[in-house]
């Protein structure tokens, strides 16, 4: 296939400051929860998004002086020339595919503890850590400006040193950066040169930038990532000032990156926005500089990017979760290949894996975080070693995974989905409106597998042991799901309560469904994670009174390291959700529910009329335990192998589904060796020779 | 000095299965967030309690597979051979000094997501994660029953390859251990031979005990460690269960190391409770059994530990929190000293290291964690380079550490303290009687300094820059502390409410000076360790109407990881506190206080008498600042330097003024180049091979 026309204009090459990036396609400094604790992971991650096209891939954030020390979160390094080696290998990695490798530096002030480090942290002004353990940044004196702006100069040298060719400076995100910190009045009260007016608090800003240009603009193209509003009004920054800062700084760096603050606004989930959410406040940004402007949106649509481009928005079309999601992006367009494109469907994900420290995963693409330790391929998958078909029963996604990895490796697949359409889970939850974009999961996997020749569907085709041993197919991989408990059994309540009035409890499949409960609904929520808000929000959108009730401190608790706490917050009060929090399940009685609290088992009631109970999961495995009672004769029917994958084997989030899938595809007839079962990052060597302290 | 002679108990050597330790000082596992991921730093710090004249230095909980992925934390692993040098490097360190090191092998079961390996976690009884994710342990089956077994026997034997003399088997602190798990009822819902019975529910623990000792027990001794109450009557593991356990399993560990669970209450903070708090819950093992029994109680009083021998309670003085505070505590004991011990006082600081993931602090051992990284020894300080004069300002947890390792020095010093008793915010805060424990980190300093020649002190003397000046000391070490902002700037709020009523306004100082404002009392706190839940503790058991108000979604967050949380929120509704979370201050009206939502800004009135804002502090630097004013005269009176040191530097825990004391002495005249303030663990080599996929 050959591109589209239209999309030419997207690999037109592009100047910025003294380099050239042969495309627009521009992977923005994205977190990955690797950095420098997995390097290798993170490098291998870094170069197959080069390798897909991306004409620029930069590191995540990286801290430039052990005064800004983010342990626990594993983000890049550049303290000392020790820190050298994992830039090296990233730059590699990058520079292999000719692509151009950007570095974000960062001194994040005051939003850290300097846990590692145990410094004293700094700010513009003295300002307590945001990390809530009591302890407080000091105010820097004008020795500490001139001290930082040494440490960044030293930083941007490293930079050079280790081959990058896109230096950034970086005042974005909120309270995440120091620079931002200058930028904003209520984090900077100074009443020196470097506070008070604009002009003063941009001060900072400019020297870093001059002095970033100096030391490297003549090998290295110098960007500014840039925060334009933070949707908080006049308390930060907002228009009217970010025109003047744009206007002001206007020439100076090669290159402009904008976006919207803080992180919860600018890689907005899909929950509460969507594709190219940021064009109405970056769009300014090219009228005030002549230099290229890069900016997100979440961008999978070919078509969208060429109009933000042809429109005078953006002059490259910045990405972070959609090359994560699919790192081939650039490369399909290129071939023509866009139906092909596995978009990003906003779940955020991959931002836990900043948040948690460990590699990130994503919803949509299972090989992200295993290209260097169990060397899986977005795009390649090795060849099936023997003529054997596979029976997938299931069509969830990780059945839909499995069936289209098989089929990639030229397995015979048959997939058999018991209900009306494939998609599984993900056609239940995405039917509640909070959820819809994640459908992306299904279609992209249906669409692709309809087009191959060695999968066969059936839908409304329900297995059984005995249809599954007359089939007769060599291999059987049982993703048949799972269903929310009835009995509150989770991780609050291991026992069911011993009142349980049935009538009063609605699954949150049968709200799924379509059907709306009489209210008042109460649901019970000792899952954390999205569902009990989405369900509250569904049937609360639907004029239903819901009571939202958590035996945790908060609801949605898991939702901080997506993203998405804030907005749920905010849209379940706006939709008049009664929260209770710190309450489990006392008796579920004929129109009432008594409420325990957590700490003081003192109970109150609640008269509703629907309970709606979202704690834990049972797995759909009769089949599999069936099929296992009758092991003797599977080889009779020439079955080889029964495994279960997904929710079925064991209840998790979409992603995990996926995953399960995928590796099962993997590893058929490829079994991984059990004591090797992916490579370690294991670095250390006892006899390695450390500096001696003077006695 | 020589020891006292009703201590030699404590000295006798013990046999313990093949091994015998040379005393009974025996330091249980406990976490230290170094782990494997900075080994240096972990196995210097176990070599120094060696060192100090611990008999037995144990690990922390060690993985034994991929499965049990504690990711993002720091734990110890034996997954494979490539994790035997970091056992060895801390075997070595401890054996170096004639102890026995032990390990704690662990298999997590369904506490743990397994976020590094992305395995499906496993359980006795399919169950979801605790990590609140969505994501659920799957069922073992018989055949994963016999991988586990199997699992522990390979780490058993990888445990006696790398050198260690004790082998644990480990089934305590609650959910967090599988064989715990499999023990307890609410979580073992089998219905199998390893379900249902008591005999049932322990049939895996006899297991690997055998298997373990089947493996190593000629070589090794093999411990059990057993938690024998989980403090929540027989849904849990009481004493009638426990009591069955213990008599039969009783000969078959070769040492029973028994507490209770889950490690709230293992761990019990101070303010919650005293030495030797478990005794009533242990003390019947010993009847059971003939094997040697150690356990913990926050033992740091010689007299108690030899009470506990001789009345039969333990045969081994277990601790993890005294040994970490004084490393050199049994030495101190051996030579007569133990009025040098430096006491634990139970703030779990040091347990913060392990949630967190950094390594382990302690507030009041500043050189913990810094053993092998700046090579701080506990006990050793290098020696003055000049006769140069100090002068200390402010008696503080800073000013006193600074003056007492200044003297270690042999520095010459003056202590000016400006109040009638030194000790600064510790007298203050340990005013409060939930804090009355951590008087200990002044006790023990001002005991110390005032057996010291080098060491002038003075109190009720306030310093101005004259007065320093006139005193002419070559350095000052300004340590004048902080005060709470009574404006509610803090985190959540950047500038002050517009409408403010000061005569509403408290500080928590004057609470701490014994006044007992007018009720109701609204505390607003913003800070989210101890002291606006040890404020509203103080003031509702003196009978006064507390509401508790915090613009997060719950009180005092940061005790999560100081094991305080759980005990907190119960105390606080005990005492009848009214808590009110994600809400912020709009205005302070006069007998009333507007709240206003985080989420929505929509406001609620309080009607209160008094306002207490418990949000940052400012540090009192004046002194510095007018001494900075007059620097050009410094030398004209011989001062060489002024420096700021805790709060007055940056407002922090006491742990870190500590610290910043200690720093401050070590330092002094013996600077630490600014390119290498600490030895980093930065083990990557780019080059370094790793096996090749097969293509």
């Amino acid at each position: 296939m050959t591109m589209e026309p239209n999309h030419r204009i997207l690999f037109e090459p592009l100047k910025i400051g003294p380099k050239t990036t042969k495309n627009r396609f521009y992977q923005v400094p994205h977190c990955n929860g690797m950095g420098h604790r997995w390097p290798r992971t993170m490098a291998e991650m870094r170069g197959v998004k080069a390798e897909g096209g991306w004409g620029v891939v930069c590191t995540e954030e990286c801290s430039i002086h052990p005064t800004s020390d983010l342990t626990p979160a594993t983000l890049m390094r550049l303290w000392d020339d020790s820190d050298l080696p994992v830039h090296r290998l990233m730059v590699d990695k990058v520079h292999e595919h000719s692509a151009l490798a950007g570095i974000q530096l960062v001194h994040n002030g005051q939003s850290v503890s300097n846990y590692l480090s145990r410094m004293p942290s700094i700010a513009p002004s003295p300002a307590p850590n945001e990390t809530s353990n009591s302890t407080q940044a000091r105010g820097m004196d004008k020795d500490d400006i001139k001290t930082l702006r040494r440490w960044f100069r030293e930083a941007a040298l490293r930079s050079r040193e280790a081959g990058y060719d896109i230096v950034y400076v970086y005042a974005a995100h909120g309270i995440m950066t120091l620079l931002y910190q200058f930028l904003l009045k209520r984090f900077n009260h100074r009443t020196d040169e470097y506070g008070g007016s604009l002009e003063n608090r941009v001060r900072l800003v400019r020297e870093v930038l001059e002095d970033t240009k100096d030391a490297v603009g003549h090998d290295c193209a110098v960007a500014f990532r840039f925060a334009v509003d933070e949707l908080m009004g006049e308390d930060g920054m907002h228009s009217a000032e970010a025109e003047d800062i744009v206007g002001s700084l206007a020439e100076l760096p090669d290159l402009w990156d904008v976006n919207v603050a803080d992180w919860g606004n600018d890689s907005l989930p899909s929950r509460f926005g969507n594709e190219g959410s940021q064009e109405d406040y970056v769009r300014f940004v090219k009228n005030l500089t002549t230099k290229p402007v890069v900016g997100v949106g979440r961008f999978t649509s070919p078509d969208t990017m060429v109009s933000q481009i042809k429109r005078g928005v953006l002059d490259l079309v910045g990405a972070a979760r959609p090359s994560i999601a699919d790192p081939f992006l650039p490369t399909k367009i290129e071939e023509g290949r866009s139906h092909e494109i596995r978009e990003c469907i906003g779940c955020n994900m991959c931002t836990t894996g900043d948040y948690v420290a460990y590699p990130m995963r994503c919803t949509q693409n299972p090989t992200m975080g295993e290209e260097w330790r169990k060397g899986w391929h977005p795009e390649r998958i090795p060849a099936a070693t023997s003529e054997n078909t596979v029976l997938v029963v299931g069509g969830g996604p990780a059945g839909l995974e499995a069936a289209l990895a098989l089929s990639n490796r030229g397995y015979p697949v048959t997939l058999a989905e018991a209900g009306e359409k494939l998609g599984g889970r993900v056609i239940r939850e995405t039917a509640l409106a909070p959820l819809r974009q994640w459908n992306r999961v299904a279609d992209y996997r249906v669409n692709l597998l309809s087009t191959r020749a060695n999968v066969s569907t059936f839908t409304q085709s329900a297995m059984t042991a005995q249809s599954v041993m007359e089939l007769g197919h060599a291999h059987v991989a049982i993703a048949t799901g799972s269903h929310w408990r009835t009995d509150f059994v989770g991780i609050h309540h291991r026992f069911a309560p011993e009142q349980l009035h049935s009538p009063m409890i609605v699954t949150p499949e049968t709200i799924m469904a379509g059907k709306t409960p009489i209210g008042p609904v109460l649901i019970f929520d000792d899952d954390h994670y999205y569902l009990g808000s989405a369900l509250a929000e569904q049937l609360a959108g639907n004029g239903v009174d819901v009571v939202l009730v958590t035996p945790a401190a908060e609801v949605a608790g898991w939702t901080h390291f997506t993203l998405e706490y804030e907005h749920i917050q905010v849209r379940l009060r706006e939709l008049g959700v009664e929260i209770i929090c710190n309450h489990g399940i006392a008796a579920v009685g004929d129109g009432f529910v008594d409420l325990a609290c957590v700490f003081t088992e003192k109970t109150q009631r609640k008269d509703v009329a629907t309970v709606v109970p979202v704690t834990s999961r049972i797995s759909d495995d009769s089949l599999y335990h069936d099929l296992l009672a009758q092991k003797d004769a599977w080889s009779d029917h020439g079955i080889k192998s029964v495994n279960r994958i997904g929710d079925c084997y064991a209840p998790g989030t979409i992603a995990m589904a996926v995953y399960g899938g995928h590796e099962f595809a993997r590893t058929l007839e490829a079994p991984v060796d059990p004591a090797s079962l992916f490579r370690r990052e294991n670095d250390f060597e006892a006899h390695k020779r450390w500096p001696e302290f003077p006695s």
